[in-house]
């Protein structure tokens, strides 16, 4: 062999290695104040065609490599880890995370069954115990898994139902959600095989949410044609406005009608570990299935969701598939194989980076930074509602508004077409980051604060670009 | 707040953890030759339990958690990343893929689309493009995308069949593999809807392979009962013995039949890396569809899977899906919106753990490492071969063969308990790890080189303690 051993590196090579990354991480995170919000507008083909470099027979420096990767690959993008992103939802990012994946990724152990790892495949078990009960659901029976994200965990969660809910055929089941819910519902409805056409996007009130009315109308006109109700899809934070469907009301509905009811809770659900979260979603233990995104509300990268469900075993009644060139499996409730509650066999070791964060810091302090998040949402919307030419279209019922610029004396087009400008202008300045929506043909701006890094002084950076931002927009010459 | 900005760590608190955590890490690679391959058996329920202790209110300090990770939770475990692990297929651990998730975990942008990030988002481009010309794939208009690992990319696979070669009713579908196929397209096939009933599991020959005759005669019989034949399920590289099923022939008759060819090349599919894999793998480049496991034969930790198809159109059409609060995607060959192709939205940036050491180190290297896999597993078979006692049942089509105890002059039953005797002698010796697996009622030991770290010192120990543990069991008194 020419290069002998030379992907194993000696304890000196990866010692330099690491000392190069974290000079660049650290250089990255020192200056993240400063750094522009969004500068993917930057990149162009040459840009993304060195990222497309055909596989190379021989290698390059590694210190080449992170001067591209940390140079312009990563300038050159929305700045997600900026404490100005409050555009879409705001990921996380916290170091912990990127520990806890260096040394499960060094360790390398296999956590798909309980017999080749014992303790460490349980930590996964631990996490899930831990949503389980910031949730409210019962710890035994319940159940659940960390997957990539939550359109994963939305679709592990209609298979979940399906099978335990219907038969091998269900062409005639029909799922109910509102037009306020996330694309992941009719997308995972899709891949778990129902028919397209057997999915009801229902229209939500004027507070964004799914009435239990509606549904019951539609249901009487799908059983009339000899169609089965199976699921209502139902949001608790939707992406949109925040809106939290009336889950008390759409559980009665689900119990007497006998349909699963399955939560988006993705970005909502894990404020249920504040005072304000959990009121805002009382009636989420009563969910069959609830999807959480620990990348979103516990700060933690891309990367990371989870499937909780009431019952643990309708995941064992789903997923579970053995062979003879596997391990022993678990017969006892304290112990849980992976593999036999998941579509995976083989996967990430995925509970390390939500179980060391928590570990370290406690619930307490992640509790506190919500707290925060919920503070700020509620502030920002108090001092737009106080700018005459701006309307607060949702408030946060968590941690996510809307609002666009007032329509009275203009037409949908000119306060569109104002708000537009004005969104514009603000992600210009390059001190925060806000995206949009249209809803009913209303162009919305929205604020999503929920990054880790995002405190009162950029909140007041906000306000100020806004402010002026606005005037400039007011003052403009109409084209 | 009572710990202002504790989530946030400085640079000094970050290069803190990551030397705590780096001393563990060299720690334990630097001994890793002297360390037992199985320890799995020390852990009890004590230790299990220490790992699910409730939802902490406030935290513990991280040395003490290192402490106990890189303790009894990680030693007493399976040594996955051994040298003389040979069990299961093995997985990998190189360093690299844990320096890329640090550095993407700590840059922690959005590569789920374009727009956000628009360098880096198209490095898993740049991945599956490298994937596509090794399988053989005409690199346009061929896709794919990076997947937690083989389940979920067999699961994508076949939904995707499922999209492009059948309506939204495909109840009467039927899909056709042989007994030697992992069980993951079994999974698959539920999950992605398909009736328990219409899947074929049938007999492979001899050789474990499966046999065109034999699907002919049973896509005659389905025909004749109503039923739609629909996909073939390959083995390039079956887990239990490696088996590479007849591809050539088998990509005949899916074209005259106008099936969905399906490869499962999960383990054996990056062998085509090389000069021999990819002439005993010839013909792979004809399927539709055709699974990899990075995390096994590009040496990454588990986590790593992928999904190539010959034609990426296929891709967006089950995949695409967008909403009013989404980025701007793509209209241009060039950059692809992954969230298009995917099954999922948000998603950890696998593309750079794949990227990163291929880069480092070019083709080359990986393809040197493979071969000497290659050059073991034929060396210890001819080894094998020599002891007059054993019985090479399947030898190495790649690096994976199986053997037994000879059966001349004793029952099936007399044999499998000496086979079953002689893994567990070579097992205690804790200087390999090696799994059994059962074919037809006879217990076989399977030997699956693939570590990074192995290499001919621990193969020779391999022959050395199955002789001295042959001669012991052979010894025995009959019990």
């Amino acid at each position: 062999m020419m290069h002998p051993h030379e992907l194993e590196f000696s304890e000196a090579q990866m010692r330099e290695s690491i000392v190069m990354a974290m000079d660049k991480i650290s250089e990255l995170v020192n200056t993240i104040d400063e750094q522009d919000t969004d500068r993917s507008a930057d990149a162009d083909m040459t840009l993304i065609r060195a990222a497309m470099q055909p596989l190379p027979e021989s290698g390059v420096p590694l210190a080449e490599l992170l001067d591209w990767l940390f140079g312009d690959a990563c300038t050159k993008s929305l700045n997600t880890t900026s404490p100005g992103f409050m555009a879409y939802v705001p990921g996380g990012g916290i170091f912990h995370a990127a520990l806890a994946d260096l040394i499960g990724n060094s360790i390398n152990r296999y956590v798909g069954v309980v017999a080749t790892a014992p303790a460490l495949s349980q930590i996964e078990v631990a996490v899930i115990n831990w949503f389980a009960s910031i949730i409210g659901y019962e710890l035994h029976p319940s159940g659940g898994f960390l997957t990539s994200g939550g359109s994963s965990a939305t679709l592990a969660a209609l298979t979940t139902a399906r099978t335990v809910k219907l038969g091998s055929s269900f062409s005639d089941a029909v799922i109910y959600t509102s037009d306020q819910s996330h694309f992941c519902i009719s997308k995972a409805a899709f891949l778990a095989g129902f028919p397209r056409e057997n999915l009801r996007i229902l229209p939500a009130d004027e507070n964004f949410r799914l009435q239990p009315d509606i549904i019951r109308a539609e249901m009487e006109k799908d059983r009339a044609s000899g169609l089965r109700p199976f699921l209502i899809g139902v949001n608790a934070g939707s992406t949109n406005t925040g809106a939290v469907d009336p889950l008390p009301e759409l559980a009665d509905l689900a119990e007497a009608e006998d349909l699963w009811l399955h939560v988006d809770g993705a970005y909502g659900g894990l404020f249920c570990m504040t005072e304000r979260g959990k009121h805002a979603m009382r009636g989420i233990e009563r969910a069959d299935s609830v999807v959480l995104d620990p990348h979103k509300t516990l700060f933690l990268p891309y990367g990371t969701g989870a499937l909780i469900v009431k019952d643990g075993v309708n995941l064992r009644q789903t997923y579970s598939a053995t062979a003879a060139y596997m391990p022993e499996m678990q017969h006892t409730d304290e112990a849980i194989d992976m593999c036999e509650v998941t579509p995976e066999l083989t996967r990430p070791f995925r509970g390390l980076r939500v179980w060391l964060p928590l570990k370290m810091h406690g619930a307490g302090v992640f509790r506190e930074y919500l707290d925060e998040k919920i503070d700020l949402a509620q502030w920002v919307c108090e001092q737009i509602e106080e700018i005459p030419d701006l309307d607060v279209v949702a408030k946060p019922v968590i941690s996510i508004l809307a609002f666009a610029v007032r329509e009275e004396g203009r037409t949908r087009d000119e306060a569109n077409k104002l708000t537009r400008d004005l969104i514009n202008k603000i992600n210009t300045r390059q001190r925060v980051s806000l995206t949009g929506t249209t809803i009913h043909g209303r162009f919305l701006i929205r604020i999503a604060v929920g990054g880790f890094r995002t405190h009162m002084d950029r909140m007041e950076m906000l306000v100020d670009d806004l402010k002026a931002c606005l005037a400039e927009v007011l003052s403009a010459p109409v084209a």
